[in-house]
């Protein structure tokens, strides 16, 4: 059973904790790191033993984050996840924590996992939560911590582009510019700057590129021998899946991406009125509505691209129907 | 003999000011029609006559800046310039205009051409300048305005990407989100929308893209086979030229566009220490020092290339010499 805190419950707890671990999702991206790090480094100032665990190893464009600090060794008693939906997206870690104190969330959905929870589904992300606990228990907010919650921030909102991005938003971000954080810096390094071999990728996914159901619909797919022959790594195409849905008048755009063990990982973007994860959930998969995920096991990329397709034309065909 | 205002100063001649007519500069961007509409917008709003007047066409997707504007017939006593750095960027309007009242304007360069000047260069757009004036003279900020005046600001930082953002900027928009401004709707069509058109373009610019110098220069070009061949525009080719700047480890990017008149248009954009106005400089061009420009009119490609490295590398040498 989940005791759900608000802002000052949860700053008294992080006051009270001691020997303190704190959880990042795998296959971790800038909120979960820039939260765990602001937050690690904010109780330390607080003369707290703190570590961080993060699943999986941590993107070198983020590594900066952890520059000076050192992990004592010390059994912890309160374990804090951040940015952490569900403890499945612990992955192989999971199991080793079956007891978990504190979340600290801004997703709605996920089952809830925590004996206390912080979740504020209003916030751009999880760093936006982790900025008004810092401010709450007086933690003093030093450059390097105005970094790692800028990071959580431009990261999550696409720099303040999208539509998670609230007057909050953008009025703690000035607050972080003012504490020091290197918005131009970082924003240059997560959004303008890309290896080479991303680009020929990218090149190979715009010759694959088509536009279906009358421009309403964009795929595109990147199969093994275009990873092979570019040199590109498989998170580089993470940056591809945005692409078909920026066709203009297209509503739903789809990546598909051929996994190292055979069959395809679909990536989907939509815009209102369309749902990506119905289109998913009409393949097994799920997600969000404006983006979720599926996997469509055959050999074959054409016929994964008509499986696919079908399940795009239903979803559209029941919008129709319901428009009338 | 340029008079320069302070806020109030400015704010005191607007209120004073009758029968206006506000200029945007030519090939117009969102920051320029953006503080124009809504400087028209705000003073309408105060019982006075306003015009406005763009020496270009106004690109699509800023035309609801203009809807349900409709222009009285009038002689316009005051004549307001905005985003206006220098009077030739008025083009082939410069002679209808030979006395300009005022000027507001964001830009650090530029020879003085109106008769008093608001100009503040640690604004990252006009848009704040005149964000702020309305407020000072009580003009209410509408929907509407707050449209016109985030897409000025959005536009001009990169979505808030850029180095000129300030803390202040990110206020400003925040205050415009409240007042009703359709942040996400409005960056969506200016970040996150692009022609078909358009990616087949950018496909044939990835092919052509080229890195020399060790990683430090890259290149790219479009001729005018290639517009031809997937149907786009010339103005599509802007956002091309921030690409080879996006390529990791790379300090020069440069685009080339074959005129229809033969030759080529260079955009150059850098990071420090490269001085990208350096090198446009040492082929007849200028700008700023991350964005610059010039033309080489040799009608071969190979050639043109050519001689923009050999400027490249002076430039690059130079700066080891500096650095010993």
């Amino acid at each position: 059973m989940t005791q759900s805190l608000n802002l000052l419950q949860t700053a008294a707890f992080l006051q009270g904790a001691e020997d303190i671990l704190i959880l990042t999702h795998a296959n971790p991206d800038g909120d979960t790191l820039g939260s765990g790090f602001a937050l690690l480094r904010g109780l330390r100032s607080m003369a707290k033993r703190v570590r961080l665990f993060c699943p999986d190893e941590i993107p070198p464009k983020f590594s900066f984050m952890a520059d000076g600090i050192k992990y004592a060794d010390y059994e912890p008693k309160t374990i804090i996840a951040v940015d952490l939906a569900d403890a499945k997206l612990l992955a192989h870690a999971q199991a080793d924590f079956p007891i978990i104190h504190l979340c600290i969330d801004h997703h709605g959905a996920g089952k809830p996992y925590a004996e206390n929870a912080f979740v504020d589904p209003t916030a751009a992300a999880a760093a936006e939560l982790i900025y008004d606990l810092l401010r709450e228990i007086n933690a003093p907010i030093t450059p390097s911590i105005a970094d790692c919650l800028y990071t959580g921030i431009s990261t999550d909102t696409g720099c303040f582009r999208y539509s998670n991005t609230t007057a909050r938003t953008l009025r703690i971000a000035a607050k972080l510019m003012e504490y020091g954080a290197r918005a131009a810096e970082l924003n240059r390094r997560y959004f303008e700057t890309k290896r080479k071999t991303y680009f020929s990728l990218e090149r190979m996914a715009l010759e694959n590129l088509h536009v279906h159901e009358r421009g309403r619909y964009a795929v595109t797919a990147l199969t093994r021998a275009m990873y092979d022959e570019c040199g590109a790594s498989e998170d580089e195409a993470e940056q591809i899946a945005a692409i078909p849905r920026q066709v203009e008048g297209v509503l739903v755009g789809a990546t598909l991406k051929e996994k190292k063990s055979g069959g395809f990982k679909v990536s989907l973007r939509s815009y209102a009125p369309v749902d990506a994860s119905a289109i998913a959930r009409r393949l097994g998969g799920g997600g969000h509505a404006r983006a979720a995920g599926c996997t469509i096991d055959t050999p074959l990329l054409e016929d994964a691209q008509a499986t696919l397709l079908a399940a795009v034309k239903d979803e559209l065909g029941a919008l129709e129907c319901k428009a009338g």
